[in-house]
Protein backbone atom coordinates (compact mmCIF):
# COMPACT_ATOMS: atom_id res chain seq x y z
CA UNK A 1 0.00 0.00 0.00
CA UNK A 2 1.07 3.52 -1.06
CA UNK A 3 0.68 6.10 1.72
CA UNK A 4 0.32 10.32 0.31
CA UNK A 5 -0.58 13.03 1.80
CA UNK A 6 -2.43 15.98 0.07
CA UNK A 7 -4.04 19.28 0.44
CA UNK A 8 -7.58 20.42 -0.12
CA UNK A 9 -7.41 23.30 -2.21
CA UNK A 10 -9.96 26.07 -3.17
CA UNK A 11 -10.73 24.71 -6.55
CA UNK A 12 -11.41 21.30 -5.30
CA UNK A 13 -14.50 22.68 -3.37
CA UNK A 14 -18.24 23.44 -4.48
CA UNK A 15 -20.57 25.52 -3.27
CA UNK A 16 -21.90 23.12 -1.17
CA UNK A 17 -18.89 23.90 0.99
CA UNK A 18 -17.07 20.53 0.71
CA UNK A 19 -15.02 18.59 -1.82
CA UNK A 20 -16.84 18.40 -5.75
CA UNK A 21 -17.58 14.88 -6.03
CA UNK A 22 -15.64 14.05 -9.18
CA UNK A 23 -12.52 15.54 -7.62
CA UNK A 24 -12.62 12.17 -5.47
CA UNK A 25 -11.35 10.67 -8.65
CA UNK A 26 -8.32 13.39 -9.06
CA UNK A 27 -7.48 12.64 -5.79
CA UNK A 28 -7.43 8.76 -7.24
CA UNK A 29 -5.43 9.11 -9.56
CA UNK A 30 -2.65 11.12 -7.63
CA UNK A 31 -2.33 8.09 -5.89
CA UNK A 32 -2.25 6.16 -8.34
CA UNK A 33 0.89 8.11 -9.92
CA UNK A 34 2.37 7.91 -6.39
CA UNK A 35 2.07 4.29 -6.34
CA UNK A 36 3.81 3.62 -9.42
CA UNK A 37 6.45 5.88 -8.22
CA UNK A 38 7.36 3.87 -4.85
CA UNK A 39 6.88 0.79 -6.81
CA UNK A 40 9.87 2.05 -8.90
CA UNK A 41 8.27 2.73 -12.40
CA UNK A 42 6.90 6.10 -12.69
CA UNK A 43 3.58 6.48 -14.57
CA UNK A 44 5.54 9.10 -16.93
CA UNK A 45 8.11 6.14 -17.58
CA UNK A 46 5.27 3.87 -18.83
CA UNK A 47 3.81 6.20 -20.79
CA UNK A 48 7.28 7.56 -22.42
CA UNK A 49 7.59 3.67 -23.31
CA UNK A 50 4.19 3.23 -25.35
CA UNK A 51 2.22 2.24 -22.24
CA UNK A 52 -0.97 3.30 -20.84
CA UNK A 53 -3.32 2.50 -18.00
CA UNK A 54 -6.67 3.84 -19.62
CA UNK A 55 -9.83 3.90 -16.92
CA UNK A 56 -12.70 1.03 -17.85
CA UNK A 57 -14.27 1.48 -14.78
CA UNK A 58 -14.34 3.17 -11.74
CA UNK A 59 -16.68 4.20 -8.72
CA UNK A 60 -16.53 5.98 -5.06
CA UNK A 61 -18.17 5.48 -2.25
CA UNK A 62 -18.54 8.51 0.16
CA UNK A 63 -18.78 8.46 3.22
CA UNK A 64 -17.79 11.89 4.72
CA UNK A 65 -17.15 14.93 3.24
CA UNK A 66 -13.78 16.39 2.81
CA UNK A 67 -13.01 20.47 3.20
CA UNK A 68 -10.80 23.15 2.24
CA UNK A 69 -7.37 22.97 3.65
CA UNK A 70 -7.80 19.60 5.02
CA UNK A 71 -4.76 17.02 4.87
CA UNK A 72 -5.98 14.02 3.39
CA UNK A 73 -4.43 10.64 3.07
CA UNK A 74 -4.83 8.43 0.01
CA UNK A 75 -3.80 5.14 0.39
CA UNK A 76 -3.47 3.05 -2.86
CA UNK A 77 -2.70 -0.70 -3.00
CA UNK A 78 -3.62 -3.56 -5.85
CA UNK A 79 -6.85 -5.10 -5.11
CA UNK A 80 -6.56 -7.66 -8.56
CA UNK A 81 -3.85 -8.26 -11.01
CA UNK A 82 -4.54 -10.09 -14.33
CA UNK A 83 -2.41 -10.69 -17.72
CA UNK A 84 -3.99 -7.73 -19.06
CA UNK A 85 -5.07 -5.56 -16.71
CA UNK A 86 -5.31 -4.37 -13.23
CA UNK A 87 -7.65 -3.02 -10.40
CA UNK A 88 -6.22 -0.44 -8.25
CA UNK A 89 -7.90 0.60 -4.64
CA UNK A 90 -8.54 3.57 -2.58
CA UNK A 91 -8.69 4.80 0.60
CA UNK A 92 -9.14 8.24 1.61
CA UNK A 93 -8.71 9.89 5.03
CA UNK A 94 -9.08 12.54 7.04
CA UNK A 95 -6.77 11.98 10.22
CA UNK A 96 -8.67 8.52 10.83
CA UNK A 97 -11.71 9.50 9.08
CA UNK A 98 -12.55 7.69 6.22
CA UNK A 99 -14.09 10.30 3.50
CA UNK A 100 -14.17 8.14 0.45
CA UNK A 101 -13.10 5.18 -0.62
CA UNK A 102 -13.16 3.14 -4.15
CA UNK A 103 -11.86 1.70 -6.96
CA UNK A 104 -10.52 1.82 -10.91
CA UNK A 105 -9.73 -0.69 -13.37
CA UNK A 106 -7.73 0.00 -16.13
CA UNK A 107 -6.15 -2.41 -19.27
CA UNK A 108 -2.67 -2.11 -20.35
CA UNK A 109 -2.70 -0.90 -24.06
CA UNK A 110 -0.23 0.66 -25.97
CA UNK A 111 0.44 3.74 -28.41
CA UNK A 112 -2.29 2.51 -30.28
CA UNK A 113 -5.20 1.83 -27.48
CA UNK A 114 -4.64 -1.69 -28.59
CA UNK A 115 -5.08 -3.96 -25.15
CA UNK A 116 -1.50 -5.94 -24.64
CA UNK A 117 -0.09 -8.11 -22.08
CA UNK A 118 1.56 -6.86 -18.52
CA UNK A 119 5.43 -7.31 -19.19
CA UNK A 120 6.65 -9.31 -16.45
CA UNK A 121 8.80 -7.02 -15.00
CA UNK A 122 5.74 -4.64 -13.92
CA UNK A 123 3.62 -7.71 -13.30
CA UNK A 124 6.28 -8.54 -10.88
CA UNK A 125 6.87 -4.39 -8.97
CA UNK A 126 2.75 -4.44 -8.83
CA UNK A 127 2.27 -8.28 -7.43
CA UNK A 128 3.80 -6.65 -4.14
CA UNK A 129 1.16 -4.45 -3.23
CA UNK A 130 -1.37 -7.34 -3.89
CA UNK A 131 -4.10 -7.06 -1.31
CA UNK A 132 -1.67 -5.04 0.73
CA UNK A 133 -4.46 -2.71 1.55
CA UNK A 134 -6.37 -5.06 3.41
CA UNK B 1 -35.26 10.22 -20.02
CA UNK B 2 -33.83 13.70 -20.25
CA UNK B 3 -31.69 14.22 -23.66
CA UNK B 4 -29.28 17.17 -23.46
CA UNK B 5 -26.26 18.06 -25.96
CA UNK B 6 -23.04 19.14 -24.60
CA UNK B 7 -19.47 20.23 -26.21
CA UNK B 8 -16.45 18.76 -24.89
CA UNK B 9 -14.01 22.11 -24.39
CA UNK B 10 -10.01 21.54 -24.30
CA UNK B 11 -9.49 21.57 -20.21
CA UNK B 12 -12.24 18.49 -20.48
CA UNK B 13 -8.81 16.84 -22.27
CA UNK B 14 -5.84 15.35 -20.72
CA UNK B 15 -2.36 14.70 -22.44
CA UNK B 16 -3.89 10.58 -24.04
CA UNK B 17 -5.82 13.26 -26.22
CA UNK B 18 -9.30 12.21 -24.95
CA UNK B 19 -11.12 13.37 -22.32
CA UNK B 20 -10.18 12.90 -18.64
CA UNK B 21 -11.75 10.21 -16.69
CA UNK B 22 -13.26 12.66 -13.81
CA UNK B 23 -15.05 14.36 -16.02
CA UNK B 24 -17.34 12.14 -17.42
CA UNK B 25 -18.60 12.52 -13.60
CA UNK B 26 -19.10 16.23 -14.01
CA UNK B 27 -20.80 15.78 -17.49
CA UNK B 28 -23.34 13.34 -15.95
CA UNK B 29 -23.61 16.44 -13.23
CA UNK B 30 -24.59 18.56 -16.06
CA UNK B 31 -26.87 15.81 -17.42
CA UNK B 32 -28.86 15.63 -13.40
CA UNK B 33 -28.95 19.83 -13.78
CA UNK B 34 -30.66 19.12 -17.23
CA UNK B 35 -33.30 16.72 -15.95
CA UNK B 36 -33.97 18.73 -13.04
CA UNK B 37 -35.25 21.92 -15.25
CA UNK B 38 -37.08 19.64 -17.50
CA UNK B 39 -38.84 17.68 -14.95
CA UNK B 40 -39.80 20.71 -13.69
CA UNK B 41 -38.02 22.00 -10.24
CA UNK B 42 -34.37 23.09 -11.13
CA UNK B 43 -31.49 21.89 -8.79
CA UNK B 44 -30.52 25.72 -8.46
CA UNK B 45 -34.20 26.01 -6.70
CA UNK B 46 -33.99 22.69 -4.35
CA UNK B 47 -30.98 24.06 -2.97
CA UNK B 48 -32.40 27.49 -2.42
CA UNK B 49 -35.57 25.84 -0.72
CA UNK B 50 -32.65 23.40 1.36
CA UNK B 51 -32.74 20.24 -0.26
CA UNK B 52 -29.58 18.72 -1.18
CA UNK B 53 -28.64 15.76 -3.10
CA UNK B 54 -24.76 14.81 -1.98
CA UNK B 55 -23.67 12.17 -3.65
CA UNK B 56 -22.96 8.64 -1.84
CA UNK B 57 -22.18 6.59 -4.66
CA UNK B 58 -21.09 6.45 -8.02
CA UNK B 59 -19.96 4.77 -10.80
CA UNK B 60 -18.95 5.30 -14.71
CA UNK B 61 -17.85 2.24 -16.90
CA UNK B 62 -15.87 3.69 -20.20
CA UNK B 63 -16.57 2.43 -23.59
CA UNK B 64 -14.86 4.61 -26.42
CA UNK B 65 -13.32 7.81 -25.25
CA UNK B 66 -15.03 11.11 -26.42
CA UNK B 67 -12.74 13.83 -27.68
CA UNK B 68 -12.44 17.96 -27.67
CA UNK B 69 -14.94 19.03 -29.48
CA UNK B 70 -17.13 16.08 -30.02
CA UNK B 71 -20.51 17.16 -29.20
CA UNK B 72 -21.85 14.61 -26.70
CA UNK B 73 -25.57 13.68 -26.03
CA UNK B 74 -26.00 13.01 -21.67
CA UNK B 75 -28.83 10.82 -21.46
CA UNK B 76 -30.31 10.92 -17.92
CA UNK B 77 -33.32 9.24 -16.04
CA UNK B 78 -34.27 7.80 -12.96
CA UNK B 79 -33.07 4.16 -12.16
CA UNK B 80 -34.05 3.47 -8.59
CA UNK B 81 -36.39 5.77 -6.18
CA UNK B 82 -36.73 5.20 -2.67
CA UNK B 83 -38.38 7.06 0.47
CA UNK B 84 -35.06 9.21 1.27
CA UNK B 85 -33.01 8.65 -1.97
CA UNK B 86 -32.37 8.20 -5.88
CA UNK B 87 -30.15 6.71 -8.36
CA UNK B 88 -30.18 8.91 -11.50
CA UNK B 89 -28.66 6.46 -14.51
CA UNK B 90 -26.58 8.15 -17.41
CA UNK B 91 -25.24 7.08 -20.98
CA UNK B 92 -23.15 9.58 -22.37
CA UNK B 93 -23.53 8.87 -26.61
CA UNK B 94 -21.44 10.90 -29.69
CA UNK B 95 -23.87 10.36 -32.06
CA UNK B 96 -24.83 6.88 -32.18
CA UNK B 97 -21.65 5.05 -30.07
CA UNK B 98 -21.62 4.80 -26.61
CA UNK B 99 -18.57 6.22 -24.84
CA UNK B 100 -19.49 5.94 -21.33
CA UNK B 101 -22.19 4.96 -18.90
CA UNK B 102 -22.68 5.16 -15.00
CA UNK B 103 -25.17 5.90 -12.24
CA UNK B 104 -24.91 8.04 -9.13
CA UNK B 105 -26.83 7.11 -5.63
CA UNK B 106 -28.02 10.41 -3.51
CA UNK B 107 -29.46 10.65 0.01
CA UNK B 108 -32.01 13.91 -0.02
CA UNK B 109 -30.71 16.23 2.72
CA UNK B 110 -31.82 19.36 4.57
CA UNK B 111 -29.26 22.59 4.90
CA UNK B 112 -27.75 20.57 8.01
CA UNK B 113 -26.77 17.35 5.99
CA UNK B 114 -29.49 15.68 7.91
CA UNK B 115 -31.64 12.83 5.46
CA UNK B 116 -34.99 13.89 5.34
CA UNK B 117 -37.86 11.92 2.96
CA UNK B 118 -38.49 12.90 -0.32
CA UNK B 119 -40.85 15.21 -0.47
CA UNK B 120 -44.12 13.95 -2.42
CA UNK B 121 -44.23 16.73 -4.97
CA UNK B 122 -40.69 16.15 -6.30
CA UNK B 123 -40.79 12.46 -5.59
CA UNK B 124 -44.05 12.66 -8.32
CA UNK B 125 -42.38 14.65 -10.39
CA UNK B 126 -39.37 12.06 -10.44
CA UNK B 127 -41.55 9.28 -11.09
CA UNK B 128 -42.45 10.04 -14.64
CA UNK B 129 -38.72 9.51 -15.38
CA UNK B 130 -38.59 5.81 -13.75
CA UNK B 131 -36.97 2.91 -16.24
CA UNK B 132 -37.41 6.03 -18.65
CA UNK B 133 -33.31 4.95 -19.46
CA UNK B 134 -34.57 1.20 -20.62
CA UNK C 1 -17.72 39.27 -32.52
CA UNK C 2 -18.92 35.84 -31.85
CA UNK C 3 -21.73 35.22 -28.95
CA UNK C 4 -22.22 32.12 -27.12
CA UNK C 5 -24.10 30.93 -24.41
CA UNK C 6 -23.17 28.71 -21.45
CA UNK C 7 -24.45 27.34 -18.10
CA UNK C 8 -23.09 27.33 -15.19
CA UNK C 9 -22.27 23.73 -14.01
CA UNK C 10 -21.56 23.01 -10.12
CA UNK C 11 -18.23 22.13 -11.13
CA UNK C 12 -17.38 25.23 -11.98
CA UNK C 13 -18.30 26.85 -8.40
CA UNK C 14 -16.06 26.85 -5.69
CA UNK C 15 -17.31 27.17 -1.22
CA UNK C 16 -17.90 30.74 -1.84
CA UNK C 17 -21.04 30.30 -3.40
CA UNK C 18 -19.56 31.50 -7.04
CA UNK C 19 -17.60 30.62 -9.86
CA UNK C 20 -13.81 29.61 -9.24
CA UNK C 21 -11.86 32.36 -10.50
CA UNK C 22 -10.07 30.33 -12.62
CA UNK C 23 -12.83 28.50 -14.62
CA UNK C 24 -13.59 32.29 -16.42
CA UNK C 25 -10.13 31.19 -18.27
CA UNK C 26 -12.36 28.07 -19.12
CA UNK C 27 -14.92 30.02 -20.39
CA UNK C 28 -12.41 32.37 -22.54
CA UNK C 29 -11.86 28.84 -23.95
CA UNK C 30 -14.75 27.75 -24.98
CA UNK C 31 -15.71 31.26 -26.44
CA UNK C 32 -12.60 31.14 -28.48
CA UNK C 33 -13.62 27.53 -29.80
CA UNK C 34 -17.11 28.86 -30.59
CA UNK C 35 -15.28 31.92 -32.37
CA UNK C 36 -13.09 29.83 -34.20
CA UNK C 37 -16.07 27.35 -35.57
CA UNK C 38 -17.95 31.00 -36.73
CA UNK C 39 -14.84 31.79 -38.01
CA UNK C 40 -15.11 28.93 -40.28
CA UNK C 41 -12.13 26.93 -39.44
CA UNK C 42 -12.57 25.04 -36.01
CA UNK C 43 -9.61 24.84 -33.90
CA UNK C 44 -9.91 21.15 -33.79
CA UNK C 45 -8.94 21.06 -37.51
CA UNK C 46 -6.31 23.46 -37.17
CA UNK C 47 -4.47 21.07 -34.56
CA UNK C 48 -5.61 18.32 -37.21
CA UNK C 49 -3.20 20.45 -39.39
CA UNK C 50 -0.47 21.01 -36.71
CA UNK C 51 -1.29 24.33 -36.17
CA UNK C 52 -1.26 25.28 -32.26
CA UNK C 53 -2.51 28.72 -30.38
CA UNK C 54 -0.37 27.94 -27.31
CA UNK C 55 -1.54 30.87 -24.25
CA UNK C 56 1.65 33.43 -23.45
CA UNK C 57 -0.99 35.82 -21.34
CA UNK C 58 -3.65 35.71 -20.04
CA UNK C 59 -5.51 37.91 -18.06
CA UNK C 60 -9.31 38.72 -16.77
CA UNK C 61 -11.52 41.47 -14.49
CA UNK C 62 -13.65 40.06 -12.34
CA UNK C 63 -16.64 42.63 -12.13
CA UNK C 64 -19.49 40.59 -10.62
CA UNK C 65 -19.59 37.00 -9.54
CA UNK C 66 -21.40 34.39 -11.60
CA UNK C 67 -23.33 31.27 -9.89
CA UNK C 68 -24.45 28.35 -10.81
CA UNK C 69 -27.30 27.78 -13.29
CA UNK C 70 -26.36 31.07 -14.51
CA UNK C 71 -26.97 31.33 -18.44
CA UNK C 72 -23.64 33.13 -19.44
CA UNK C 73 -22.50 34.84 -22.53
CA UNK C 74 -19.15 35.04 -23.92
CA UNK C 75 -18.58 37.67 -26.54
CA UNK C 76 -15.08 36.86 -28.17
CA UNK C 77 -13.85 39.17 -30.75
CA UNK C 78 -9.87 39.95 -32.04
CA UNK C 79 -8.01 42.72 -30.72
CA UNK C 80 -5.06 42.25 -32.49
CA UNK C 81 -3.36 40.64 -35.15
CA UNK C 82 -0.11 40.49 -36.17
CA UNK C 83 2.27 38.24 -38.45
CA UNK C 84 2.98 35.96 -35.61
CA UNK C 85 0.35 36.28 -32.86
CA UNK C 86 -3.32 37.08 -32.17
CA UNK C 87 -5.07 38.75 -28.89
CA UNK C 88 -8.04 37.59 -28.41
CA UNK C 89 -10.84 39.95 -26.09
CA UNK C 90 -13.73 38.18 -24.38
CA UNK C 91 -16.84 39.68 -22.21
CA UNK C 92 -19.02 37.39 -20.40
CA UNK C 93 -22.14 38.35 -19.22
CA UNK C 94 -25.23 37.13 -17.52
CA UNK C 95 -28.38 38.46 -18.70
CA UNK C 96 -26.94 42.47 -19.32
CA UNK C 97 -24.94 42.55 -16.05
CA UNK C 98 -21.09 42.48 -16.98
CA UNK C 99 -19.62 39.70 -15.14
CA UNK C 100 -15.69 39.50 -16.31
CA UNK C 101 -14.14 40.77 -19.33
CA UNK C 102 -10.12 40.11 -20.06
CA UNK C 103 -7.96 38.81 -22.92
CA UNK C 104 -5.35 35.82 -23.94
CA UNK C 105 -2.61 36.49 -25.92
CA UNK C 106 -1.15 33.53 -28.60
CA UNK C 107 1.75 32.88 -31.05
CA UNK C 108 1.05 30.15 -33.77
CA UNK C 109 2.63 27.63 -33.32
CA UNK C 110 3.89 24.29 -35.46
CA UNK C 111 3.88 20.80 -34.09
CA UNK C 112 7.34 21.36 -32.82
CA UNK C 113 5.71 24.48 -30.67
CA UNK C 114 8.01 26.57 -33.01
CA UNK C 115 6.49 30.00 -33.82
CA UNK C 116 5.08 30.43 -37.43
CA UNK C 117 3.80 33.01 -39.55
CA UNK C 118 -0.11 32.64 -39.27
CA UNK C 119 -1.09 31.56 -42.99
CA UNK C 120 -2.89 33.91 -45.34
CA UNK C 121 -6.14 32.33 -45.48
CA UNK C 122 -6.42 32.04 -41.48
CA UNK C 123 -5.52 35.46 -41.15
CA UNK C 124 -8.22 36.74 -43.92
CA UNK C 125 -10.94 35.11 -41.51
CA UNK C 126 -9.61 36.33 -38.42
CA UNK C 127 -9.09 39.88 -39.76
CA UNK C 128 -13.07 39.99 -40.18
CA UNK C 129 -13.72 40.37 -36.83
CA UNK C 130 -11.17 42.60 -35.68
CA UNK C 131 -12.61 45.59 -33.21
CA UNK C 132 -15.90 44.14 -33.48
CA UNK C 133 -15.74 44.10 -30.17
CA UNK C 134 -15.80 47.91 -29.30
CA UNK D 1 8.59 34.86 -0.19
CA UNK D 2 6.53 31.59 0.70
CA UNK D 3 8.31 28.54 -1.81
CA UNK D 4 6.12 25.84 -2.09
CA UNK D 5 6.54 22.69 -3.85
CA UNK D 6 3.37 20.89 -6.03
CA UNK D 7 3.61 17.71 -8.30
CA UNK D 8 1.73 18.49 -11.68
CA UNK D 9 -1.28 15.60 -11.67
CA UNK D 10 -2.53 14.33 -14.88
CA UNK D 11 -5.65 16.32 -14.22
CA UNK D 12 -3.58 19.16 -15.08
CA UNK D 13 -2.65 18.82 -18.77
CA UNK D 14 -4.44 18.90 -21.63
CA UNK D 15 -4.17 17.25 -24.91
CA UNK D 16 -1.43 19.73 -25.90
CA UNK D 17 0.64 17.19 -23.63
CA UNK D 18 1.10 20.38 -20.80
CA UNK D 19 -0.63 21.96 -18.17
CA UNK D 20 -3.92 23.24 -19.07
CA UNK D 21 -3.56 27.18 -19.00
CA UNK D 22 -6.41 28.44 -16.69
CA UNK D 23 -4.81 25.68 -13.90
CA UNK D 24 -1.44 27.66 -13.43
CA UNK D 25 -4.43 30.16 -11.83
CA UNK D 26 -5.08 27.19 -9.74
CA UNK D 27 -0.87 26.49 -8.85
CA UNK D 28 -1.25 30.43 -7.98
CA UNK D 29 -4.05 29.85 -5.40
CA UNK D 30 -2.51 26.86 -4.00
CA UNK D 31 0.68 29.37 -3.25
CA UNK D 32 -1.53 31.77 -1.83
CA UNK D 33 -3.08 29.34 0.71
CA UNK D 34 0.39 28.16 1.66
CA UNK D 35 1.70 31.65 1.54
CA UNK D 36 -1.23 32.48 4.46
CA UNK D 37 -0.36 29.20 6.07
CA UNK D 38 3.37 30.27 6.98
CA UNK D 39 1.89 34.00 7.30
CA UNK D 40 0.45 32.57 10.60
CA UNK D 41 -3.67 33.05 9.29
CA UNK D 42 -4.41 30.81 7.10
CA UNK D 43 -7.27 31.48 4.21
CA UNK D 44 -9.62 29.13 6.61
CA UNK D 45 -9.28 30.53 9.26
CA UNK D 46 -9.89 33.86 7.64
CA UNK D 47 -13.04 32.55 5.79
CA UNK D 48 -13.97 31.42 9.66
CA UNK D 49 -13.79 34.95 10.58
CA UNK D 50 -15.87 36.08 7.74
CA UNK D 51 -12.88 37.96 5.95
CA UNK D 52 -12.70 36.88 2.19
CA UNK D 53 -10.43 37.68 -0.30
CA UNK D 54 -12.20 37.53 -3.72
CA UNK D 55 -10.40 38.29 -7.06
CA UNK D 56 -10.35 41.18 -8.94
CA UNK D 57 -7.71 40.77 -11.24
CA UNK D 58 -5.99 38.09 -12.36
CA UNK D 59 -3.05 37.92 -14.99
CA UNK D 60 -0.42 35.18 -16.12
CA UNK D 61 2.25 35.22 -18.58
CA UNK D 62 3.65 31.85 -19.83
CA UNK D 63 7.47 31.56 -20.21
CA UNK D 64 7.99 27.33 -20.46
CA UNK D 65 4.75 24.76 -20.28
CA UNK D 66 5.07 22.55 -17.47
CA UNK D 67 4.47 19.00 -17.65
CA UNK D 68 2.52 16.10 -16.41
CA UNK D 69 4.57 14.72 -12.92
CA UNK D 70 7.14 17.79 -12.67
CA UNK D 71 7.39 19.21 -9.64
CA UNK D 72 7.22 22.27 -9.39
CA UNK D 73 8.06 25.39 -7.22
CA UNK D 74 5.19 28.17 -6.59
CA UNK D 75 7.20 31.10 -5.15
CA UNK D 76 4.24 33.68 -3.55
CA UNK D 77 5.11 37.46 -1.95
CA UNK D 78 2.54 40.56 -1.50
CA UNK D 79 3.79 43.24 -4.46
CA UNK D 80 1.38 45.69 -3.40
CA UNK D 81 -0.45 46.21 -0.15
CA UNK D 82 -2.94 48.79 0.96
CA UNK D 83 -5.67 49.66 3.21
CA UNK D 84 -8.71 47.19 1.15
CA UNK D 85 -6.61 45.56 -0.99
CA UNK D 86 -3.71 43.84 -1.96
CA UNK D 87 -1.86 42.05 -4.80
CA UNK D 88 0.33 38.96 -4.89
CA UNK D 89 2.76 37.81 -7.30
CA UNK D 90 3.89 34.50 -8.10
CA UNK D 91 6.73 32.73 -9.82
CA UNK D 92 6.28 28.92 -10.87
CA UNK D 93 9.61 27.16 -11.37
CA UNK D 94 10.59 24.13 -12.71
CA UNK D 95 13.92 23.55 -11.02
CA UNK D 96 15.76 26.56 -12.14
CA UNK D 97 13.29 27.19 -15.47
CA UNK D 98 10.92 29.60 -15.12
CA UNK D 99 7.20 28.51 -16.38
CA UNK D 100 4.87 31.51 -15.63
CA UNK D 101 4.70 34.60 -13.55
CA UNK D 102 1.94 36.48 -12.65
CA UNK D 103 -0.28 38.54 -9.74
CA UNK D 104 -3.77 38.49 -8.78
CA UNK D 105 -5.21 41.61 -7.34
CA UNK D 106 -7.78 41.06 -4.14
CA UNK D 107 -10.34 43.10 -2.05
CA UNK D 108 -11.25 42.26 1.51
CA UNK D 109 -14.59 41.49 2.10
CA UNK D 110 -16.84 40.37 4.49
CA UNK D 111 -19.71 37.62 4.82
CA UNK D 112 -22.13 40.37 2.70
CA UNK D 113 -19.38 40.98 0.10
CA UNK D 114 -19.04 44.46 1.08
CA UNK D 115 -15.39 45.86 0.98
CA UNK D 116 -13.59 46.48 4.11
CA UNK D 117 -10.21 47.90 5.32
CA UNK D 118 -7.68 45.01 6.24
CA UNK D 119 -7.64 44.51 10.28
CA UNK D 120 -3.95 46.03 11.80
CA UNK D 121 -3.14 42.28 12.56
CA UNK D 122 -3.25 40.82 9.69
CA UNK D 123 -1.93 43.67 7.30
CA UNK D 124 1.45 43.55 9.95
CA UNK D 125 1.38 39.84 8.49
CA UNK D 126 1.34 41.06 5.33
CA UNK D 127 3.36 43.47 5.46
CA UNK D 128 6.50 41.16 6.16
CA UNK D 129 6.31 39.76 2.59
CA UNK D 130 6.14 43.20 0.98
CA UNK D 131 8.55 43.25 -2.40
CA UNK D 132 10.38 39.89 -0.68
CA UNK D 133 10.12 38.27 -4.30
CA UNK D 134 12.23 40.94 -5.93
Amino acid sequence: MNKFNLRVSYRDTDQMGTVYYANYLVFFERGRSEFMREAGFTYRQMEELGLFFPVMHAECNYFSPAKYDDLLTIETSISELKNASVVFAYKIKCADKLIADGKTKHPLVNRSFKPIRIPQDLKTLLEKYINANE
